[in-house]
């Protein structure tokens, strides 16, 4: 059939059968079809959907694109976790040190920040040191030895998915969740493990804005996995107000070590030990509640901390920065966003906290732009909490003040606050499973 | 605001905006708007559709990306014409100097064979010498001194439709009647008349397959039309058979000088007479009946043949054709399609009839093959005329007998017989005013 036949067909609501989808990766991968038919067809899915199937499908076909790193040799169960992104997500730098020393194998390929979202990658390599940039043997021996590697990804792992990410963003065909789905879940089956954790956000600084379509997101994902024969579940978390405190980079690891050490904000915590319970359980290593038990255990015990330690080493990383966070990169100057009132703080708007992050530096509006690491958010006051007039809300930390003033407009609409304590939505809103 | 932002507008159902609009034009004017992104706003405007506004908005944009013929030096009233395609569709060669000869004045601008569909002036290049890439100073005097041209657009016309138009045609965008109609309407307002009727073709051969799209089509563009000042009118007509009974290039002119001679096909003669009468009335030269009679007699006193001449003479084209039919392309082989049993014509259907024509050499598959002027398909038996078992409904009419087998299979599917006289539907369907 002729690709614009293929487009057509989909134009009209009709199922794309497995060979249409072949041509349409197969063309993407090697170029032969132009961006203008692939950006049709794309518009096309976006509007007229597509099914499991389809889906299913489209994944195999963006896998099959490019390499699978094989993880066979590697001793242990492999347990992947992938969010799909939020303000102040630093879940994965916790939680992997966190399973690895609960006995399992953690490989993890993140990503980089864009819009208002951060990227643990960029995090990462606030770390004097850090190399994201490991080959796949590299990967691997540090899988090896410390159980847990956070990398970038390679290049060579479905090559038709970062061609067709590069379109979508162009050309306004994001937001569709059939190629959403198929985006993670083929470079998360690239990525070779046994099973898959999945945190879909939703709320304001999410990119799936209503719970409706997070759940919707969730399952696609889980049907993908299970129909790959990978065990996957998804836990559908808010991401209304930011995790945790923290917001940028360097105070983003900074907070993520103090979680190591038992330290960390209720909500990161929380959820860090939900999604690591679930990961063990997911391996084989008992029930819920005694993975519950083990997690907590080895986060009280040190151990995670010391997993940390190691896996910063094995990525060349100063682990020394664990105990002495002046050696992260700084911001040289605050500025403080006070609460205009009394009251309680009813919101602090996600997507707006990262936006001023990004403002002050911390951020990315375009993939080539440089990200200033020391700069930053700082929560002081979350959702629920009291506030008096003039107290602290959000603090601005900047090291260049051309966007200070935007940033801090930012930050002031993100706060919302009330008479009365809100009603908080809870931090994990449902898992599909 | 970004293209990709307005991509996302029309992508979420929302309205754009004429400077959305104007920005889209100026960029694929300008080729500053990659053809990927492009692409992708067309697909949302086939699928979320436009409002009259967006639509009279398009056609603007693209009536000023380029020249507009000024015709306010030539005496008389000017009155365009356009069909939007069919098979047999010889209409505008016998309206154009009928109508002239009835002194009014019609400037046409014409197309060229694709697909199934045939194209005004491959047919008039059948003629020896006739010349239909006049400059548009050859174009205001041969319609000065005639009252009647027909030529090829000139590329300084709406040079955005064409753009938009190739695009398109390699995306699948083209079935949207917002963008057909501004396509159609931008380049009928560039081409400068004080009027203009439309024939908006329906069924089988047309790309209006339903009376409903046609209808709505033909409201569009005289929507547009009234609304940049242009008196317009529609007529809804039939084209599941062939109009007339040649299908071609050179039997297509010939069958037009016998309409002129008086001894044209009924449905070819009345469809022209109609038209013409209706170009009159909008020319404010009297009423319908009026305009009807002098139709007629300009007709049946062979002032319109003359004209014929004049106006192929004026192209440079040899006059002599219109007296002998044999100094134009001939076809040196010819095979007869019968009809299989005894009935009636139930169906001549357009379409396959288009393509066993274009098989033959007589049309285009891509905008780049070359035509054979001499071969075509004739129409023995018209739908509603009594059969007998051997009877030649269809004669393909050929040089080049490489794809005679497809044609004669196109031609076989394109015969239906019925055992009783079929009800047919009325040629004229409606008229939008």
């Amino acid at each position: 059939m002729s690709f614009v036949d293929v487009i057509a067909k989909k134009r009209d609501g009709r199922a794309l059968s497995r060979e249409d989808i072949d041509q349409f990766v197969d063309g993407v991968t090697a170029a032969t079809i132009p961006d203008y038919q692939a950006s049709a067809l794309l518009m096309a899915i976006v509007l007229r959907g597509m099914s499991d199937q389809e889906t299913a499908w489209l994944t195999e076909a963006m896998l099959h694109s490019g390499d699978r790193v094989d993880l066979s040799g590697i001793p242990g169960v492999k347990v992947g976790k992938h969010s799909t992104g939020g303000v102040g997500d630093k879940v994965s730098m916790v939680l992997a040190p966190l399973a690895a020393a609960c006995g399992i194998v953690v490989p993890k390929m993140s990503g980089r920040a864009l819009g208002h979202t951060g990227g643990t990658l960029d995090k990462l390599e606030s770390i004097p040191g850090y190399r994201t940039d490991l080959t796949i043997d590299e990967f691997k021996g540090v899988l090896r030895r410390v159980g847990a590697s956070i990398v970038g990804p390679t290049a060579s792992l479905a090559p038709a998915d970062r061609r067709l990410y590069a379109l979508r963003d162009v050309t306004a065909t994001v937001p569709s969740i059939p190629l959403i789905a198929a985006s993670v879940m083929s470079k998360k089956l690239a990525e070779g493990g046994d099973a898959l954790v999945l945190d879909v956000k939703c709320g304001h600084g999410a990119f799936m804005k209503s719970e409706a379509d997070a759940r919707e997101l969730a399952r696609t994902l889980v049907a993908i996995g299970v129909h790959a024969g990978l065990r996957t579940e998804a836990f559908i978390t808010n991401m209304d107000a930011p995790l945790g405190r923290a917001v940028g980079n360097a105070v983003e690891i900074v907070e993520c070590f103090e979680t190591l050490k038992g330290r960390g904000p209720d909500d990161l915590t929380s959820l860090v030990v939900a999604l690591a319970a679930r990961m063990l359980v997911l391996a084989g290593r008992g029930t819920e509640a005694e993975a519950d038990v083990l997690v907590r255990r080895t986060l009280a015990s040190g151990a995670a901390l010391a997993k940390m330690r190691a896996l910063v080493e094995a990525h060349g990383g100063d682990g020394r920065v664990i105990d002495a966070y002046d050696r992260l990169p700084q911001a040289a100057r605050r500025r403080a966003v006070a609460a205009p009132c009394d009251g309680y703080v009813a919101a602090v708007q996600a997507d707006l906290v990262g936006r001023a992050s990004m403002a002050l530096g911390a951020g990315r509006q375009r993939i080539e732009d440089r990200i200033d690491h020391g700069a930053g958010v700082l929560v002081r006051k979350k959702p629920g909490e009291p506030v008096r007039a003039g107290d602290t809300v959000l603090e601005l930390l900047y090291n260049d003040d051309r966007r200070l003033a935007e940033a801090v407009v930012l930050a002031q609409e993100a706060i919302h606050l009330g008479t009365s304590p809100p009603a908080l939505r809870p931090l994990v809103l449902g898992r599909v499973a």
